[in-house]
C-alpha cells in the first residue's frame, strides 16, 4: 500500500538476546518476515514451512532448548552473529537481511546499542522472552526496566526517519513492552514530543482485553486502567491522535480529556483485509 | 569388540574451524558418530538422516556456504561452540557431546589447544578443509604446516593414555594430514618414541594408491615413495610394527630393512566384517 520510500518501521530491540550462542531479534525477524511475505501465519511467529531439526538435536544433548527456533530460522540468526561478531551494526545486518529477502522497505533497529527489557515479577526478575515464552505470561509484574537504554544511541537513519516523517504512527503494541523500549532510548522520546505532525495511536485494547499478548494483564498488574484509556495516557505528550474500536466508542469522551482527537473504527484484524482497511483509515484520517 | 575401558582413540583437531560463526571438529566428529553408529555411510561424513535447510537459506542469504553442515549436525556445532565460549576445554565438551550419543569409549582431542594445519600449494596457503573441500584437493602441495603446534599441551587426559597403554596403533590415515598434526603437539611424539610395547602402523596405500582421500597425491607432491615404505619411513621410530596390505607383499623385505617388523594381511576395508577382522588381526599380532 505504501511504497518502499513511504513506510520506515523502527522496531523494538530490547527482546533481543543470544539463544544457544546466536543473537536473536524476535521483532525485527516479525517485521521482516512479515514484510517478506514469508511468515509462518499458523504459528504467529517465525518462517513459513518450518523444521526443527536442530533444535530437537540440541535437547538431545541436554540443551534446555525452550526458545524455539526452526531450521530456516537458525540461518537468519547464524547470518546476524557472524556479522555481529565481525563488527557490523545490528543496522547494518537488518539492512542485509531484508535486502535478501527482498523487503525495500526501510525496517530501522531503535538503536543499535544494547538494551533489555527486564520483568520485576513476584517470581523474581526475568527478560521478557522468559517471561513470555518460558512462563507463558504467569508471573505476576511488579515493574518493568529497560537495562542499557541510557547507554544507548538513537541510530542515525532513525533519526532521519523521525526528522523527515510526515506521519507516526504507534502500532496496537504493548505499550510497556514493544513501544516503550523504543521511546526509552535517549533523544527518541524528545523527538517526538517535538513532532508537529499528526502522531496517531493505535489502542491494542479492545473492551477491556488485549487483542493479543499480555498488554491487558500488565496494564492491571501496573495499577493502570484495562481499557484504552488505561493505554492512551501512556501515549500523553506523545500522540495527538488517537484510535480506538466501536467497541469503545463509550470511551471516547474520557480520551478526548487527555488532549487527543479521538478516532472511532474497527481495529481487529483478523484478515488481511482488516490490516488494509485500517491502514488506509489512518491514511485518511492524517490526509 | 573393545570395550569402553580398552579403546582410547587419540583424535587430530587440526581441521577445526569456525564456519558460520561455529566451531566445528570434524574428526571429532567423524570419530563420535562412528562409535555411535550415526554416521551417514551414504555421505561419507556427518549424521545419518541429514538435511540442509539453514544452509540452502544462508546461501539465499549470500554466504559462500561451501563447507556443507547438516540441520542435525548443526546442533553439534552450535553446543560445542556455545560450551567453549563459555570457558570449557574441547576434551570436555567432547566428552559431554560423547556421553550424549551413547559412546563410552574415550575420544580425546590430541590437544585443547588452537592448531591448525595449513597447506602451502602452488595456489597459495590455505587450510586443510579448503584443500579438501572447497578446491578438490587439486592444488599441488609444497609443504605442510601446524600452525600454532609449538604452543599446544598434551591434555593429561592423552597424557594417561599414552602412559597406561598396551598397544599403539596408527590407524590407515593420512600420515601427513591426519597423524602428523597429532605428533606436533609437544610431548606427543616423545611418549611415543619411548613407549616399549607394541606399536603398529596400517599403511593407508595399497598398490601405490590412498584407500581414500589425498594420501597418495600429498606423497608424490611432498617427494616420498608413493608406496607403504614411503608412509612407513614416516614412522621410523614411532611403529615398531608395520601392516601392508596383500598386494604389497613384495614391499615386506624394504620396509623390514627399515627397522619394523611387518605382517601382511587385507587392510582394504568395505563392510563392517573387513573391519572387524582388521582388528581382530592386530589384537592377534600384539598379543
Amino acid at each position: 500500500m505504501l511504497g518502499s520510500d513511504e513506510l520506515t518501521v523502527v522496531v523494538n530491540t530490547a527482546d533481543d538476546d543470544r539463544f544457544y550462542g546466536l543473537h536473536v531479534s524476535p521483532d525485527l525477524d516479525t517485521v521482516m518476515y512479515t514484510l517478506a511475505g514469508v511468515s509462518n501465519v499458523e504459528m504467529g511467529w517465525g518462517l513459513a514451512s518450518e523444521s526443527f531439526r536442530t533444535l530437537e538435536r540440541l535437547k538431545e544433548y541436554g540443551v534446555d532448548a525452550w526458545f524455539n527456533l526452526g531450521d530456516l530460522d537458525l540461518a537468519t540468526h547464524l547470518y546476524r552473529t557472524k556479522m555481529l561478531d565481525e563488527g557490523k551494526t545490528l543496522s547494518e545486518v537488518c539492512q542485509q537481511l531484508a535486502k535478501s529477502l527482498g523487503v525495500a522497505h526501510k525496517i530501522l533497529p531503535a538503536t543499535d546499542g544494547s538494551i533489555k527489557t527486564m520483568l520485576e515479577t513476584q517470581d523474581g526478575t526475568m527478560s521478557f522472552q522468559e517471561y513470555f515464552v518460558k512462563n507463558r505470561c504467569e508471573p505476576i509484574i511488579k515493574s518493568i526496566d529497560f537495562d542499557g537504554s541510557p547507554n544507548c544511541t538513537v541510530t542515525p537513519e532513525v533519526r532521519q526517519a523521525i526528522l523527515n516523517m510526515d506521519l507516526l504512527v504507534f502500532c496496537p503494541s504493548n505499550p510497556f513492552v514493544s513501544l516503550a523500549p523504543i521511546l526509552s532510548v535517549p533523544g527518541i522520546k524528545e523527538m517526538i514530543e517535538t513532532f508537529s505532525g499528526k502522531s496517531i495511536g493505535v489502542s491494542p485494547i479492545v473492551g477491556g482485553e488485549a487483542i493479543k499478548g499480555p498488554a491487558a494483564k500488565m496494564l492491571k498488574e501496573l495499577g493502570y486502567d484495562v481499557s484504552s484509556v488505561g493505554v492512551a495516557r501512556q501515549y500523553v505528550g506523545l500522540c495527538n491522535t488517537f484510535i480506538i474500536d466501536q467497541k469503545d466508542v463509550a470511551l471516547k469522551e474520557e480520551i478526548e480529556a487527555l488532549g487527543m482527537d479521538v478516532f472511532v473504527t474497527q481495529t481487529i484484524m483478523e484478515t488481511d483485509q482488516d490490516k488494509k482497511q485500517l491502514a488506509e483509515y489512518i491514511l485518511e484520517i492524517s490526509a
